[in-house]
């Protein structure tokens, strides 16, 4: 499991002492093709100096280091969910020694998104807004269905939940399926969107995605689209239990990067849902 | 099945060309032990003169009458889901005949329902928001789980879904469930009652009971309270098909009238939640 | 809406006097485009000469006939819902008289289905496993999940509800929702299902497709498709709630049989999902 | 969060460094009214000598150790999650010293069941197949539905999904939940199961209770109970997302342990559901 073959994948973890990083760590020693080869954190972070798989009972090996440069060196694929600027300040050295970038942060400026593309142009980059595969996967089916229930009056609706502790409504990726129905049937989701209804709301308008919020609990993140007809229902759900499949689809963007030089892809690439 | 044993209940219905109507009548008619006494409907109505089963391919024999002294003056009970004018007008001529009455309609003033329970006085009548058995449990299941989950930091939300006609949001039975969960804990609804979420709504305050709401096609009505803690869900549901759970209530509320000679009581008398 | 405009297609219905026969003249009644030619019904039975729209109290004027030469000359498509033998008695004369069919009967043999398909060298027929519009495309989006979720380990399980008169199990549709899969991944059903759990199983074999039967009320039916990974899953349901969907998708195949002459389709053709 | 005042109730934790040990760890520091007063682990146990909180980056000064009658000596109540052997030799010594159990271990034979009601004639002691505060509340949700539905024709079916390493069907709780709904309904599960449906099954049998198994993924564990009658459904679901659920019912089972010098007790005690 954790042994590493001459020709396994040596991948570098951003962040190696946060909740992101143990589930990155954790995936990467249960594949069969990858090793890790690096563990990075802050400095001053309390981890420094520990076993990166200590939090698993595990040595490894590899203990949380702060220098970038020296621990790029070790790897051939850095897995970064920090914060922008870390993401930056790591891929301009990875750039510079042509080690790839698989980068599951959030939250960039337009500038910022300007500065990863340049770097792309040295190095292999992956930017997605979500990492998961079966959310991107759920993206396409929805492109799918929108297309082929556009005739017939099937009502869009969609249904998100997440924890309690979620400052926002609905969800950024409930309003990225919105999106992805919409330009699917050739519309503009701001036009067809209705956030929320109360009190006497009238009959439904035909045209409209209707969006529903439950926040409770610790709900990692549910959502639903329902596309309601007369006699049926069809619903494509994706239904996220923990942070495993950001780690998951994290693998498959590093491997699908072993393979390329240079460049800007996302998970759609990755996943040949083009 | 339309055979009708002496002992068999003698029951009318209102409203026998209606949608409600024709339901009631087919309820009746698939009973073991109860027999379709008389078919009522409004003077004027087309389905006058015809037999009340013809929606059917059936005869019964029972044609579609407008007196109501004469129609009442065959039956035991008369199952009533029409408008509040009609069903006091049944009422007074049911009350005099000592004929007891479901009144699945919905819609009375204080005044009208003032006017009931001086009828009530006189023969036995069933009065409930909600005709349906399941609705009903539910309701009960709701207070039982609402007092055993006070503690523990459960956050409780509504979702309900309705056909695309529906102009009002959140349903009269989501509302109802609100407010039985929220007096099971002691509190009232209107202090914890959130119906919208749109933008930056902050983080979920713990009291709070969320609704959300979802229009689409023909679903018939379906209602989901979530009980949210730490690492588990528990989820009450009912989900309704057909108008076909409303008939069912009815017949078990006029089994239960049948040994009544007056009083006013609802589906939990009937159904023995209380 | 039951006018007849010249352009409007024209529509009979076979087993007039049926449950699905009242849906799909509801259906066509309440279509924008077809208008009601013609209503066919077996000699003897005993809605013969009503007409056929008595069952929601309205009088279109076609009356219910037995005579299929007849009806069909007043048609451009007939919709048969009926049993093997009555429709291929009607498509031999639908044939002559170049009148379309759209099949929604099932359970022809394979001789039977050699014979509608030399009919359908002089007029164009319609012959699906299913009619639902819903259901073609959860196929559809199945064969594409399938395909993009190959890799990574996710589990495929089936899920299936109906009412309980239902004597088989799994349904059909959930038998061809495993096929769609199992050959969207180059494989065969039959070398991956896993029909019955029960006891001491072991755990859960990778290449496996698990179906699990539920069974109860009136459940007309009840579909999901479970790809379950790590830290997430994916979900594709269909969920019919009446045989309105079926009369939808025969309109639809209706409409679609409009533009030609000969041929033989079915609802993949309809609904461009090829 | 971690301060210890004079009143709170000091926990010791055995197991401490398996995965429910961890978790048990996290909801005693998150607690408001607990302390972390010990953590025991085997001989030989990697993690001895090791602050408990480690795995969490944190430092507590509670330092994992074997010997257990030194721990105990600083507890007033033991969470113990570990094997009937090992459980046992903790009560032994527990029960000396008036530290009170909740024991979160299964598979006890009679005659371990038997040793521990000895035990609890000295001590305090929770035993309960399911430590979940929402698996118990739904326990009870189940036996009122089951009373409430018993007439109607409410077909009775339980659904349950567990992680793909499960290697017995159905689970042990959603065999629970069946057999509370038998003995609400006068009966006794053994008449009325039904455990496997393929092929030709023939229609449901008014009495029986259906179960159907799903296996995939990582799903931590869901069950559903489905009362299908006429024309509506009644769910009733629990849903597991981590083990934190049952950490969160080991401390209620604590608190109430709290208020008791001797005797054997279970969740529908701690939750006062009899």
């Amino acid at each position: 499991m954790t042994a590493s073959s001459p020709s396994s994948l040596r991948v570098a973890i951003a962040g190696a002492s946060g909740r992101m990083g143990h589930m990155l760590i954790e995936a990467v020693l249960a594949s069969g093709d990858c090793q890790l080869a690096a563990a990075l954190d802050q400095p001053g972070s309390p981890g420094l100096g520990q076993d990166a798989a200590a939090f698993l009972g595990k040595a490894t090996g590899v203990l949380i280091e702060s220098d970038v440069r020296t621990a790029l060196a070790k790897a051939d694929v850095l897995i970064d969910f920090t914060r922008p600027e870390g993401t930056l300040a790591h891929l301009a050295v990875a750039a510079e020694l042509g080690v790839k970038l698989v980068i599951g942060t959030t939250g960039f400026s337009d500038a910022q998104k300007a500065e990863i593309a340049v770097h792309a142009q040295k190095t292999a980059v992956i930017l997605s807004p979500n990492m998961s595969v079966g959310v991107n996967v759920t993206f396409k089916l929805l492109e799918m269905a929108a297309k082929a229930l556009q005739e017939g009056g099937y009502d869009i609706e969609i249904i998100e939940a997440h924890h309690k502790h979620k400052v926002d409504a609905p969800s950024g990726t409930a309003l990225k399926m919105g999106e992805v129905i919409a330009e699917a049937q050739g519309t503009q989701l701001a036009d067809r969107a209705v956030y929320e209804r109360f009190g006497h709301t009238g009959e439904r308008k035909p045209d409209t995605i209707g969006f529903a919020t439950v926040r409770g609990g610790d709900i990692v993140g549910d959502h639903t689209v329902l596309f309601a007809g007369t006699g049926e229902r069809v619903e494509i759900s994706h239904k996220s239990s923990s942070r495993a499949g950001y780690a998951q689809g994290s693998l498959r963007a590093a491997r699908f990067l072993a393979g390329k030089t240079s460049g800007q892809f996302d998970m759609f690439d990755v996943l040949s849902l083009r």
